[in-house]
């Protein structure tokens, strides 16, 4: 998958993410008001919604982008009903030839890890008979609990050649208080870093490895860094647009060859029609915004790493 | 809700979760084979043996004990019957008056940790309607994120009167591959330990406060200094039975008057009809040999309190 995912950035020529991180408050009315007609005001309402308003935007940018990141916590907060949402949108964006990097941050102990490994990127048994449950094709994974928190992801990426990313250096204001923290004269992130160009190495692809590494825009010096310790390790960049990273702040997380890195944007595209620049667009039209704010990242990107 | 659990710890004089973390594999056959004859091979029949596995171990052992803690990566392997089964055992260890700890170990940047803040603890607003999607008491916490991953779910904490246990020093071998460095001569479990004890003022109950730790039985040295360093802070401790951890070697974790720690058990318990000391109960007696293994554990560490 890692291998579909670089070609897939080489034959778009943009490396991007689409974060579907839908919120009801930046759901068009109209959107809701359908949803709501059929379902009233319930969580299976809110999820109907939220599957129709990613379907839209998911059809508008599907041929432009390698692929998506929906926030499963975004689908969570809607109980069941908003997490039968978030699988049927995995099912969607993969149907319409999307990469789905389920944003699930997840990490325990090493058997509560393979079952997570299993629910998101890999299969259960159930007597005779197999399931993918939620079936993404690559997930985010928490490092706190160290290796053998982590290898049971990895044996199964291994075994369904899927991939994650593991946190490094998260793009949030106190993402420091611990990752920044000095160990023999280094941040932890570093030493976190070097761990996934180790965990790395044993889970190659043709040139990047099925484990990758998140590394928040917000911080470019640290991902100069970041992209020399681990060079085999695809850096997936949360915090452009919203967040407030721009364009030239990416070029560190890219290796020389123009690849290595996969920006994620989510409020930045999927409610780009709240923004003074679309507002032309018009609510009704929330997808072609999200349409045209992806060209003009693509742009701001391709521009920046010239 | 700490008031209440520690209440309850005092009522049933039993320091103990049972954890309730089912895998099909120690599911006794008749329980399985029941529920597949209903549902058939397929994930809704893993959750249905599941529920029904959950509740006979919840009537056998309520009236021992104060809690419960359901591991959701044991449901969400099973997809979306899996996380039906999450919310209907939670629903159930209520009815039946146990205090639940979805131990989900969820974390994110702030406006994500909200929602997850939102599915586990707190509420979701749908239009006019106001729902409770996963409605646990309390809920575990990755602090990798730092205070703007934490303070979401602090915040829900005091409006819902609930509470959060965030992971310091977790039960597992490579725990310290992170955790352990040192920080200006300090291992990084006590600055997040020290981190949880200031979050925890912020939100204080009669005697303990809202933000608890989570730190494993097998390090019961590091166990007596973060009890120290989180005097306010009760202790959630993993790793009793199958992990390893004994009653000796959790004496540390307690304060003098005898407070201060809740130990887990999973499989200990869940499984204790697989064990040598309980295979006489039998497999169809699965719930008696649950019910003779809390008896075990609570005289186990009683006496080692002494």
């Amino acid at each position: 998958m890692i291998n579909e995912l670089i070609n897939k950035i080489r034959k778009t020529q943009a490396p991007i993410v689409v974060g579907l991180d839908p919120q009801l408050g930046f759901i068009p009315q109209a959107v809701q008001a359908k949803a709501f007609a059929e379902h009233g005001e319930t969580l299976e309402g809110a999820a109907a919604a939220i599957l129709a308003f990613n379907k839209a935007i998911v059809d508008a940018v599907a041929d432009l982008v390698p692929a998506v990141k929906p926030q499963i916590a975004m689908y969570e907060q809607y109980g069941i009903p908003g997490l039968k949402a978030y699988e049927e949108t995995v099912t969607y964006c993969q149907e319409k030839g999307l990469v789905v990097i389920g944003d699930v941050k997840r990490g325990d102990i090493g058997s509560t890890s393979l079952a997570y490994a299993a629910a998101h990127i890999g299969t259960v048994q159930v007597g005779t008979k197999t399931f993918s449950p939620f079936h993404e094709d690559f997930c985010t994974v928490n490092p706190y609990l160290g290796s053998d928190g982590i290898n049971p992801f990895i044996d199964v990426c291994k075994e369904q050649k899927k991939g994650i990313f593991v946190l490094v250096k998260t793009s949030n204001p106190s993402s420091g208080e611990f990752q920044d923290r000095l160990i023999d004269g280094r941040p932890l992130y570093e030493l976190v870093g070097e761990q996934v160009a180790a965990w790395g190495e044993q889970a190659m692809g043709d040139e990047y490895s099925y484990v990758g590494a998140v590394v928040g825009a917000t911080y470019p010096e640290m991902g100069r860094v970041l992209r020399s310790l681990m060079p085999k390790s695809l850096i997936l960049v949360p915090g452009y647009g919203a967040q407030g990273g721009k364009g030239k702040d990416l070029v560190p997380f890219f290796n020389e060859d123009g690849l290595g890195a996969i920006v994620n944007s989510s409020r930045g595209i999927i409610a780009a029609y709240r923004q003074e620049a679309y507002k032309s667009y018009g609510e009704d039209n929330y997808a072609d915004a999200a349409r045209a704010a992806v060209l003009d990242m693509k742009q701001d990107i391709m521009e920046a790493l010239g």
